[in-house]
């Protein structure tokens, strides 16, 4: 961490701040110009962060090189994450999983639908809304516990991993009970207490990138999860909100790349969200493949025109077929088998 | 709301969509043109919302003209909405209050010296963080109940009302029992759970804009908490996320006078935390003022370099008052008067 | 500037580049920890910018303290400019000025109707657009000469500056023999060769805020203008693009305090083209005037409705008597004084 | 084209708005609900455009059913364009074609090297700035004509074309004299007389979406070009500007492959700006393919740590090369071929 100071800072300001980080078992290097100071802080982490330099008298400001988190990145640990679910299926240090299904459940016939075709193309998890996060009030939220149910007996007709959103930190226990990969939208990434509670579980985590999160923000998110002490999580690139009107959102795979050589976690990317219009979910999945993704999450309904949400972007059955086929000379040439169990 | 056709879009389509409208109840009025048909429907907002119209099959996109919030809009109710606390203080239909206090509570003493100094200056509520939500889990997350006490009894001494924020909606009833305004964090203003179940509490909430949510998207938050049947409502606009760095975030004052005009509830502005820079509080609380708001919201602490967060965007208490005094001859000639209990 | 090195940068990658900064003249003051080195460096800007340190072997990342700018800066000149004109308005240094007039000029009676009312209203300069910036090659695009001649005889009846567009670096000419500020667009506010060209003319220049642009970047296309000699600049805030859709743009009022502060330049607001709709023209034109700006720009159509651009954002001539009215008092409380010829 | 009426507006502003749509020969259809009208327009694009329907009384807002922009459709035209070099260049049609070179020339060496080493890889063009736009006045601005030459003298060698940028209109013939295709910048994407002149020359031109510009004012701006009679146009995606910090831009893919169903032009990607950051290069031009795109700009140095800018992003010679080995199975994936002359 670096401590600029202001121009012509005076003496004391200096020794000020020296003193504090001294104080605090730090080292402070100096670097002093005519006109600015410079101070080079080496320390823990933790004990730095918790000093709040940037009120300091004669500080103008702080420039981070420590960064906000620790255990998500390569440097702390440099071979891949695998994350590996009961029924076999895996992602993660070559493992490329396919995680497909509606927007949300609606009925056992609706899923076992789903769940075989998605099974038959490929697909190595089953996902599906049981809680349904709705901008309104008057829109439809979900199933709720039938749902997960819906959903579970679908999933285990083919042997297929369960994925589902935890709305409520309160209904963690209820969904975990059900659900195999438990995931945190993209609104709730900065719901602490909910990401605190989920890195206590001993359930594998699927952490989606906030609206407007930046990578920094994604990696320290998933700090909490780890620190908690559950090292299976997924992240999520599912695009971000900027000024462009023409797609839901703007797919960031720079995003995915960028990851890959911070942290060892596995990254998946969900092209419904992030283009939310159908025709574009295959290019995009195919270049998430490309820009070294671990996975991809798509939404896939029998009749997607009779959907109950989300479907102009969700993909039909044989949409997802085709594109499951078209996946697969990418993920060769990038090194990567399927995630689905065998 | 519209319904707008793909081009040369069949017969059967366009039939079916009125179909669908018309055994909703719903009114549709075609407009045919040589390559557009658009559809126009009149009828029950929630049930049209439930119909998901963009999945039939020919349709191009919906226009919507109604908008997906009610309660909380001005044509529902034309008067301001005005909340009350026990204390005395109220926001609202010309009450203009300034809630003030340090971003994090840190002891007693700090809370006494800021309820002493804000409630002298004319602050209307004090406000302080027990619960933090911070970007790194390694950073300080406040004292909890411990922070909720000192919050408390400091406030009572001066007569003041709490608010502060809910950061887990599990902690929602304890902070009830010690706080009079339950605030939602920018962070949390999509966490419809806790939206939920604020609108069944009893109790005053404050809702801050989040941090890429568009002005339909805060009523439509607001709209969540209406819907359970509380009508003490107080919006924030606290800056948004913007390419730009110089600020921690973008002040939108153009949203507060935008919402004066879409909602009865009252609206205040932070602009602690949309600047970031001490500086540029007095300069932004004053242009909230003349820009419709209806109150403001400020970090004040007694020694600002040694705050435990937001340092460098909190006033000390002189600057406080100073801000206070400013804001007066503003306030006169909006036509607003001191929401602070007399 | 600091050069901050990669974790573990070798010794001969630190002492290369202390060789280059120390071969260019500058020095170089490193600060070694165990893991990082950072080097701060002093000395000439223009010298140490065009090294390109990026490049060099090691280096992770480079922090500039230095800005990319001089002669805007407050610290380069402390006391504000004044830009004055013939006719005798003049804004800065307390002078506060209304630039007003239509979005496009469209005939001798419209300009001359509206320079009548602005000037009875108390605006210090006439604008008026004789080559309009349009998305679509199919939209009016100005009047051209006929339309700078109609302006200045209507601007010179009522003894009012002229303020215009320059859309063409070839046309500054021609718009300078008929107008008093050249005006460039936010399309245009990183058109280097323009700003260049502008700089070596002796007429004032107002210069709009790119789309995007960050405030660095504003007063480095500013320095663009001084660096040639012309030091009669006045910089407009006119909203940035957000994700925001339900104003035109996202008006940053911090940013104005900010600039304010950083150079002693004017800074005047344009509410009309921030927000787009008329009814926000007012409440932000007031919050400008308490944030700090030294002007307003506002679009005045004698018939808004009939107008042939932007009549929604335009206010009628009344609408702007009204606004003149409500910014007076505002104005004094601001210690300003109306910058329009007496 | 859909206008929609305020809430209750009158019979007479109705009647009023479908008199000047029939005044103007097009047609309006009525949609009345109780509170709702909306009045649907059919007719010629140019006119309807012309009558600025927004400032007529009782109009809540005109939705626009209407592009700004026709003969860059490719509903106007369903085949893809080919642009074809002097040199047996193309791109287009399943032509994909690699641009490369350094970010600025420096000198004749500087210029065969990197000639020779990226026609040997492939390359279909030859990029370098004579002419570099910079934020900073201080910073280098490039070689001018003396630039243009060696580029030349260095393409020739190896029977390159050369694509270089205009970055003031008055030197597009002096450019045009030199170069083979025409680069209009992103900051200059809606310098509209600059695109009006390219339209009128007998040049390609390669057209950079701007930093914060939509697909659909890419798609505009590309119309003035095309509406000049020059149909040899090609779009550049080069990521736009966001609140992400850790990229210099977003490249936002999914508006390639938007764009290769909009328009029949040829689309590149530059994923040196778009990220800059040479290690994201590759994974970003590999998705890029995949993502349909027609070729892509690359910035290649023969030492980018000495480049005199944008060294961070460049990628040394042999780093183009395996980058272009690693292009050749996704190319015949996609049903590409090169575009580089045999």
């Amino acid at each position: 961490m670096l401590v600029v100071m202001r121009d012509h800072a005076s003496r004391s300001d200096i020794s000020h701040v020296v003193e504090v980080l001294e104080g605090a078992g730090a080292q402070a290097h100096l670097s002093q110009g005519e006109v600015k100071t410079i101070i080079g802080v080496i320390g823990d982490r933790e004990t730095i962060y918790s000093l709040e330099l940037e009120g300091l008298p004669g500080v103008e400001s702080i420039v981070r090189v420590l960064k906000p988190y620790k255990l998500v990145s390569r440097e702390f640990q440099p071979e891949d994450t695998v994350v590996t679910l009961s029924q076999g299926s895996s992602i993660g240090g070559g493992a490329f999983a396919a995680i497909a299904g509606p927007c949300s459940v609606e009925s056992p016939e609706q899923m076992t639908t789903v769940a075989r075709a998605v099974s038959g193309s490929g697909a190595a998890m089953l996902r599906g809304g049981a809680y349904k996060p709705r901008t309104s009030p008057y829109a439809f939220q979900g199933l709720g516990v039938d749902g997960l149910r819906m959903m579970r007996e679908a999933a285990d007709e083919f042997g297929l991993p369960v994925v589902t959103e935890v709305l409520d930190v309160r209904d963690a226990q209820t969904v975990a009970e059900w659900a195999d990969v438990l995931q945190v939208g993209a609104r709730n990434m900065q719901n602490f207490m909910m990401l605190d509670e989920l890195g206590k579980m001993g359930k594998p985590v699927l952490l989606k990138r906030g609206l407007s999160a930046t990578i920094e923000e994604v990696l320290s998110a998933a700090e909490y999860v780890l620190k908690g002490g559950n090292r299976d999580l997924i992240l999520c690139e599912r695009g971000i909100r900027t000024f462009e009107t023409y797609t839901r959102n703007t797919l960031d795979l720079a995003a995915v790349a960028a990851l890959k050589s911070l942290t060892h976690l596995p990254i998946i990317v969900d092209p419904s969200h992030a283009t939310g219009r159908r025709e574009l979910v295959a290019p995009m999945a195919k270049a998430a493949v490309v820009a070294g993704a671990d996975g991809i999450m798509v939404e896939v309904h029998p009749d997607p025109e009779r959907a109950r949400c989300d479907g102009p972007q969700s993909l039909d059955m044989p949409g997802f077929e085709d594109l499951m086929r078209g996946l697969v000379p990418l993920m060769d040439l990038s090194g990567k088998h399927s995630g689905a169990a065998s």
